[in-house]
């Protein structure tokens, strides 16, 4: 059982946070966002991309931190981290998405942390439809610390610990860990290959460092088209492995298990395995998708799709 | 002189606009939304790139269509639009970026439209930091009619010109239309070439073409390294001159006129002229970018650049 709520959509809330930077609710031990869909954050299928999805989660994470006053450095690390040189970084991410909003609605993200091992904090996501209280994502991360000078993971000492566990909530995860091994895939079990993918100059943060949602479009540049065009994410698991920088050049690997692609048709499920990999085979990201058919719950919606303007 | 506002930082009407979709304001001429910038729309520099400047341009274009009721079909083009398979496309973009917002920043965007030629419509922007009214960003656009079944440009027809006329505002471009003419490259011209740029599933918008607003980023594909680390884009103006589909391969030429790329330190200016064209040499785009020394208005800001978590 996950986090009760005793939500309801709360109008007088929203009043209170014009800017849209959102708010500490439940004690001060959860943080909520909300986020009105804009034209740009939707792709082909009119609905929110799962890049918008990860890019609104990666937003009211590190409002949290801000607005819980631990900011130290302006990029989500606490002052006794800045002091130790130390920095987050996400070593598995699970997200399950029920449905995708469309252009206009507005989603409410919720977010809290816990504690996870000795050494990890646990970060859960909770998006619901503004409106109707529907449940559209849930996602849980594992993070843990690295040395941002030498690059090596870190211990979490205490004086952090200080800072963060008056924040830690007593909880399960939001989405039951998949403990299937995700397995390496290499030019021989993968299906597709996609290779010489760099990032362009707009992918990179202010480290110049690839920010791990990119990883996502990257991942999907390998899935096969006829998946893309006819089916949705249902669900997705990563295991980030290794940094990548600017120069970085990527390959992006393919696996399709349970279902033939040719003939999938509008009504098999799928499921992928990914890899992204340095052209040395250094690994950067495992990952497992699960995609289920697009109009699965949705006919009478399949109207002609208009074009847009240039 | 462009329009004059009565401008003042109001924030009673900010708190009618809880879901920041905007609103119709300046006697029904006049749209404004604001946005609050978020971590995931700043790039290597911490401030907002220029993708995520239009990005705004774009979605209060639309919401302003929607608020007056215009909407014909969800996607920009009016119910009469709609009845003659018409759409908007842009021609010609001309942006002027005075100072680049950064994370958590909220900027007010202003847009309004005028009669361009006889069968043209002008929009305009205004981009203000909404905590101190300096303007930050101007843009101007020309926009004609496309029949989306034949894909040829079509005139103004009276019906159309009947929903949207009572909107045209009377005033001048809030840019100054660069007269000068965007010149052809080719292999010979260009100082820099960028080839097998292909779009992302994620790239594609809802018909399938690409967004006019990723073309920016192929643009600044082939624009030289030194430029980018060194430089920001003061201003642009582009010329769209054909569509791109999702299958189609571009190549992304720049030449760099008034200075040597080799030799621009922090202090000098510099002028691009960029083209975008299919394989085949079909031009997609042409366009010209001013730069500056980023840091030119801008020393003791120049810190230590801390890490983004991974």
């Amino acid at each position: 059982q996950w986090m009760m709520l005793d939500w309801k959509p709360r109008r007088s809330d929203m009043l209170i946070d014009p800017f849209g930077i959102g708010r500490i609710v439940q004690d001060g031990l959860m943080f909520r966002q909300n986020f009105s869909i804009r034209s740009y954050e939707i792709g082909a299928d009119r609905t929110a991309s799962i890049e918008t999805l990860m890019n609104h989660l990666q937003e009211t994470a590190l409002n949290h931190v801000k607005t819980a006053g631990l900011l130290g450095d302006g990029f989500g690390s606490t002052p006794e981290m800045c002091k130790k040189n130390l920095i987050w970084v996400v070593t598995r991410m699970q997200v399950v998405v029920d449905r995708y909003p469309t252009w206009g609605d507005v989603v409410e993200v919720d977010t809290w942390v816990s504690a996870s091992g000795k050494n990890g904090m646990r970060r859960d996501w909770l998006v619901r439809d503004c409106k109707t209280g529907e449940t559209l994502t849930r996602a849980s991360s594992v993070w843990v610390m690295m040395n941002k000078k030498t690059r090596r993971l870190s211990k979490l000492p205490d004086e952090v610990r200080g800072e963060i566990e008056p924040y830690f909530v007593n909880s399960d995860a939001v989405v039951d860990e998949d403990s299937r091994k995700l397995p390496k895939l290499d030019d021989n079990t993968a299906d597709y290959v996609r290779r010489g993918l760099s990032p362009r100059w707009s992918d990179l943060d202010v480290n110049q460092h690839v920010n791990n949602v990119k990883y996502i479009g990257w991942i999907l540049e390998s899935a096969p088209q006829a998946i893309l065009e006819s089916h949705e994410l249902a669900s997705m698991a990563l295991e980030y492995r290794r940094e990548c920088g600017k120069d970085s050049v990527l390959q992006s690997l393919t696996a399709v298990s349970g279902s033939d692609v040719g003939n999938l048709g509008y009504f098999g499920s799928a499921e992928c395995q990914h890899m992204l990999r340095l052209e040395d085979g250094a690994e950067i990201v495992r990952g497992r998708t699960e995609w289920r058919p697009k109009y699965a719950n949705n006919f009478g919606n399949v109207g002609e799709v208009p074009p847009a303007s240039a």
